[in-house]
């Protein structure tokens, strides 16, 4: 076959940008061989032109000058945030570009304009570094279980989070663990995003729309984050054979859709358990395939580089086919009633020290269909605290019990609950 | 865009190839929406045309009326065995059919000789469910991971000797593991193939010759089995915090290839170690992705049908294209010489309980230049057994330490010895 020249742009050459760049060229001979094309970057725009970058690419601070260029045919957004991000890809569909792009943010929150404005001049958006760098989530849903039926989707999509809870684990603070994963690099000096659940969630709903193939925004992501989790929730956990791990969780039960993120208790023997320090994991669960795991490097400049490489590799490689280059949705799914989100919990209640609490507790369960699995009492000064963990419960019901026990003249403060996952064939998780 | 209409055939029609058919049915609107095309079967080769089959799918006895019906254009190879299976692939490819196959064993051992065929007609050869089912380890170390240079693929490949390894650690003599195994369908009545290491040793050769650009046959692959374990090893990994895998280790060191399946211990914080019951998982460590692990049923008639489906639509959705339409091979790399193959190791030496055993055991091992990490001894009633880990050591220097401790007066019976897998940056793994 004769190779063929690909000229491609980037928009943003920061850490991703130059990697793709620096990739494209290192790898030049390994991209040739298994598409028969040679990609390189053209162009690439910047916010300042005048910056020095230790390469010989050529930059420019105008738009337009990638945009009207008829001879780039793939142009990949590493800039990040929504404006003007999203406005820049949706000019660049409609020029007649293919774009791939690992922008979060704007597939979870514009996907269905973009990928609309794609089919339209028949060009492809391939987002597979949006979702877990390098890690191929969107390609193997896709690909791979075409046939599948993907009905779950269980995930820890954010590094610093799970790097945090792993510090905890072994006995930091959550204000050193996170003081910590800002010193290595993995947590931004503001980490707002990561911890409170927010990056996290914007993965979940692209995830949910490619398995499920309704769409699903970042709006329609209920999501808790790490405020959520008391150290002794962790220790708690740990006396219990388990781990906290903030999880993402996409549901389709009788063709209606959940899609949440928040801290819950994982059983040991989990493959999600096994996720340490900042690595990301996602749990694919379908008909044909019981369920897929796949763990790796959830972040990084070189990783979410390879994941856009693999992307325009693959648009090189699918250009007049057809083939999956849309965004996979195809029907539109209601969401599950909130209070119908069924799962395990774990609950915390602090008591007072005295003969007939831990029945007006179980009573207050019982009398809403929650049934225990586990309890534990632990002794305090005066007062003592119950470690429960329950058999499948909806979270409405569960909602309802906790408010009773609130309101009981024994309990102090407010129980805390936290959805279990126990087992590999676990239902959907609830935050209640 | 309209959907065209691709007649498939399928050699054989057993538990895979019935699957097969079932999927493509129930699952043709899933299909169509992804590739625009229709697949459905219109002939499948049996052996025996008379069987009832619970289908209307048209059943054959004789290969040419799919070899020379012009109407078809790509055919699922899920007969199995070395022939008449790679003969009809053969003649289906020199016919210009493309052609999924789910035969390791074809693979690894006539790869170089198919794919030739298939490149010379232009058609292409898939063969993502010759490894491990439904986990897509193909798809994601060519087209995802296309510009990682992949160095390292640890594997476990083998359902049956997980099982049995997983129940051993539970307690279970071999035989009883052994015979669980075969009760729940997970272990054949002749259990050879998967215990001796074979099976995980072709599936290895598929998977290094797809990483590393270079072919390695079955018979590059030293394997040995489940026969190297005995119960004293699995009681001291788990006293010492890790549990014995039959991993599958595949190596590129200095442009040369190491593969090999074996024993292993593996420590409990890797995430092979968490790999229980039948389940398989695949690690791959390359420059741009550091390491993804894909966990999942490496077996079953319904998970490797989805994976020939898969391959079969990645095919319908490439066609003309020239992706990554080959076996991946592009140059000839030399083996590492066996003695250079390095790792950590376990031995176990028991010896006679004297005063100054444990010193010549320890200066055999230093004067072959091999160091000691951790050394536990156990008293026996007149002997004692010494449990080594040592650092990394070329296993040719280990051989030669082990045999002159195998020499000495004061041991009993010979060491044996298994090498470790105590992290992520394992080095590769070595039997002495």
């Amino acid at each position: 076959m004769v190779s063929v020249d690909v000229p491609v742009a980037l928009l943003g050459y920061g850490t991703v940008g130059s990697a793709v760049d620096r990739l494209l060229r290192d790898q030049a001979a390994d991209i040739e061989r298994a598409t028969g094309h040679r990609l390189r970057v053209v162009r690439a725009l910047v916010r300042d032109g005048a910056r020095e970058r230790g390469s010989d690419v050529e930059v420019t601070t105008d738009f337009a000058a990638i945009r009207d260029d008829p001879g780039i045919a793939v142009v990949a957004e590493v800039m990040g945030g929504l404006q003007p991000a999203g406005d820049h890809v949706l000019e660049l569909l409609r020029a007649g570009k293919s774009v791939v792009t690992a922008n979060k943010q704007l597939v979870a929150a514009r996907g269905a304009e973009l990928f609309a404005a794609a089919a339209e001049r028949g060009v492809q958006l391939r987002f597979e570094a949006s979702v877990c760098a390098a890690i191929p989530v969107v390609k193997v849903l896709r690909e791979a279980l075409v046939v599948s039926n993907v009905h779950r989707v269980l995930g820890i999509v954010n590094g610093t989070t799970n790097f945090v809870l792993t510090e905890m684990e072994r006995g930091s603070s959550y204000e050193a663990a996170l003081a910590e994963a800002q010193r290595l690099g993995f947590a931004e000096a503001d980490p707002t995003e990561d911890v409170s659940g927010k990056d996290a969630a914007a993965k979940m709903a692209i995830l949910a729309t490619v398995a499920f193939g309704s769409r699903v925004t970042f709006d329609d992501v209920a999501y808790v984050g790490l405020e959520r989790v008391a150290p002794e929730d962790v220790a708690a956990a740990r006396e219990m054979g388990m781990v906290v791990r903030l999880v993402g969780a996409a549901s389709l039960v009788d063709e209606r859709w959940d899609v949440r993120v928040g801290p819950a208790l994982v059983d040991r023997g989990h493959p999600l358990a096994a996720v340490e320090g900042a690595f990301n994991a996602v749990m694919l669960q379908g008909d044909a395939i019981r369920e897929i795991t796949l763990e790796g490097p959830g972040a990084g400049g070189i990783e979410t580089a390879s994941a856009v490489v693999a992307d325009m590799v693959t648009i090189v490689g699918t250009t007049g086919t057809g083939f999956l280059q849309n965004d996979a949705c195809w029907r539109t799914l209601e969401r599950l009633p909130e209070g119908d989100v069924s799962s395990p919990f774990y609950l915390r209640v602090e008591v007072a020290d005295r003969p007939g609490v831990l029945a007006l507790v179980a009573s207050s369960l019982a009398a809403h269909g929650v049934s225990v699995a586990r309890l534990v009492q632990q002794q305090g000064e005066d007062s003592a605290t119950l470690h429960v963990v329950t058999h499948e419960a909806p979270a409405g019901r569960l909602g309802e019990a906790l408010a009773e026990i609130d309101g009981l003249d024994e309990t102090r403060g407010s129980a805390s609950a936290l959805p279990v996952v126990s087992d590999r064939g676990v239902a959907e998780l609830g935050w209640a």
